[in-house]
């Protein structure tokens, strides 16, 4: 129920310090009572800003040590019942987790927990990706390990609490000084071989830049499962907003494409809204321009859903040659630039899609392919740089 | 001098297989003579059109085994002069790398190379990221190894060839199917002990989807690092593209900003284009609307630059209200969407930016920032999705 702190930990992605993705992913989990975070002095203020900006809870600070374990063993320290002014009640299984591994799930989480219970200590591995070979002191091959009979150990582990608490009070300096495994402690100190679980890819480590790139790729996709159009049609089947519907059905054959409706009372989207769901695509089809737009809007403030992620909200509306000119339309929608402004600063990503609606048919499904391509880039990409833009299909 | 192929290497990254990247780090380096990439039957007619689509030089196809070893052993058997057939010779030295590695430098492949001469054989090592363990027959922790006394071996590793064809010779059929690690096989059969060399991150595998997001990240940004900024306006030191250049530079303080002239003669340009910059921000000054970009296309399709990748072309316009309508000059300039339609096929990337020129000095500052965030945006998205869209700043 810690992490320990690298600078790593904060580096932001989709403006969004990475750790408060791991703290996220623990939270979910309902049966952990407490989360007890390690933290260096210098950025204790930062990190109890992040606790308040994202509404985190359960969570107890702690000061990290110099080294790794001596972070965790200040975090055991702060669980164990005889640390005076805790608030804290000793538990029975403690799950030690890093901050820079988010996508932990609570399979696995369960499975080192349910294995501690059984076995004193459980850790996650994953398959070594390469081969580990041993250097002679002169930077010569020694030897090399098979790779089939060993595994990298990774996180989440979970021990009973006695366990690893007798295991570091009885830890020399130099265990606390250059270890790193855990596991290893709980072997050497209490004699227990830690039971292997097996985990998921997605348990790995942020360690390099690229790993940052990765996490955001992974953020984003996930985000992207979930596309809601808000249309409301009812009276008028053949409207070519469902058309567009059934092109984005047809081309994101992974993503979930659902309907909403802002009347009567919008309560399928309020459904939605809870269901996190961060894409909204607005069919306009009343009079005014901005009408049903600014009541997504309203709806989407004030459910908070954009404190975690961006939400992507695509404003479309359809430009039919006979009724209006193109012109005149285009300098209308360009007070989207000011909704999208307001917005922002809420974490809501607007844009405007102005799909032509030409007679010919085919002309039209061109127009609407194109609509729905300009659609899934702005939800894949998920980028503040192009908010309030009018894009035209 | 071969690759191994797996599924992996043809996955697109920027709609290029990643195979392809990985010949051209190898291409590259001028005093690496033939390329042999094992490949597959099924895959035998892809690589050839992957070859010749992106006009890789100096590469021999042999066919792949069905284990890693195999296909390594292929391929050095096509470089032993023993064989008929074969069009290229023994070389002293040969160096084994994979097609999933593809930011692999010309420094460490020197290192490897001038190693293995001296010492027979050598290889790229990374220190470990996770604790190495070693589970016992019922998958618990037998014993964890000490993490600063291993390493990762990667690639590239390079062999004196005689060592290794006769490891391979030598080799047994477990060694065949089971193995993985060629300095492994060169100091049990060639009695070597291989010289190790410190490789960089970037030499990592690409083996899970988030590596391939990974991957696609730092071409992005790689490719994103020169802008240059086209400009005829030697007698206008006081044009607003200038402002636009300044902020440019200010905001993107690790980019590289160069300015060209398309006349006289575009000498300076040809030379930009010459050095591999993908980004063209091109701010139009003259009366014809599009006659500077076109010139500015027409430059870069001759040029074969947008081959290896997708060229960012932003066409920068604008509005001082005293002398045209803001719609008169958007239906303008939505034509770009023609030229974006055309210049897509040869992986340009072209877009419109229309930037306001209001008298108020703040106001014109807040314009061409909000322009150089479009901008920034643009180039680092790459993406396609937008192509032919007119935004406003």
């Amino acid at each position: 129920r810690m992490g320990v702190p690298t600078p790593k930990q904060f580096c932001p992605i989709l403006e969004r310090p990475l750790i408060s993705y791991t703290l996220q992913a623990l939270e979910r989990v309902c049966w952990i009572k407490d989360i007890v975070v390690a933290v260096t002095g210098e950025n204790m203020e930062a990190m109890k800003g992040i606790i308040q900006k994202y509404k985190h809870q359960r969570i107890s600070l702690v000061e990290a040590g110099v080294t790794r374990h001596r972070s965790i063993f200040n975090g055991l320290r702060a669980l164990a019942e005889d640390q005076p002014n805790s608030k804290l009640s000793k538990p029975e299984v403690v799950i030690i987790h890093d901050a820079v591994r988010p996508f932990v799930e609570e399979d696995v989480l369960l499975k080192v927990v349910t294995a501690a219970k059984e076995h004193g200590a459980a850790g996650a591995v994953r398959p070594l990706i390469s081969t580990v070979i041993s250097p002679s002191a002169d930077g010569r091959l020694d030897h090399s390990l098979e790779r089939a009979r060993h595994r990298a150990s990774e996180m989440p582990q979970a021990f009973l609490f006695d366990v690893i608490y007798e295991a570091y009070q009885q830890c020399s300096d130099y265990d606390l000084e250059f270890g790193t495994e855990c596991l290893q402690l709980a072997l050497k100190y209490g004699h227990v071989n830690a039971k292997l679980v097996e985990g998921s890819p997605d348990l790995w480590k942020v360690t390099y830049k690229r790993d940052l790139y990765a996490a955001e790729s992974i953020i984003k996709e996930r985000t992207s499962q979930h596309i809601c159009i808000i249309m409301d049609t009812k009276e008028d089947e053949n409207h070519v907003g469902h058309h567009l519907e059934e092109i984005l059905k047809n081309e994101l054959n992974h993503v979930e494409v659902t309907s909403g409706a802002l009347c009567p009372a919008g309560r399928d989207l309020k459904q939605i809204i809870l269901e996190q769901c961060y894409n909204y695509v607005c069919v306009n089809v009343m009079s005014s321009d901005f009408e049903e737009t600014q009541r997504l809007l309203n709806m989407l403030e004030e459910s908070n859903l954009s404190i975690f992620y961006p939400v992507v909200v695509i404003s479309v509306y359809f430009l039919d040659y006979k009724s209006v000119h193109f012109d005149q339309k285009v300098e209308n929608l360009m007070q989207i630039r000011e909704y999208a402004k307001e917005v922002r600063k809420r974490n809501i990503l607007l844009c405007g899609l102005l799909i032509y609606y030409p007679q010919d048919e085919q002309k039209l499904q061109a127009s609407l392919r194109e609509g729905a391509t300009i659609i899934t880039t702005l939800i894949k990409e998920r980028n503040s740089g192009l908010v309030g833009q009018l894009l035209i299909a």
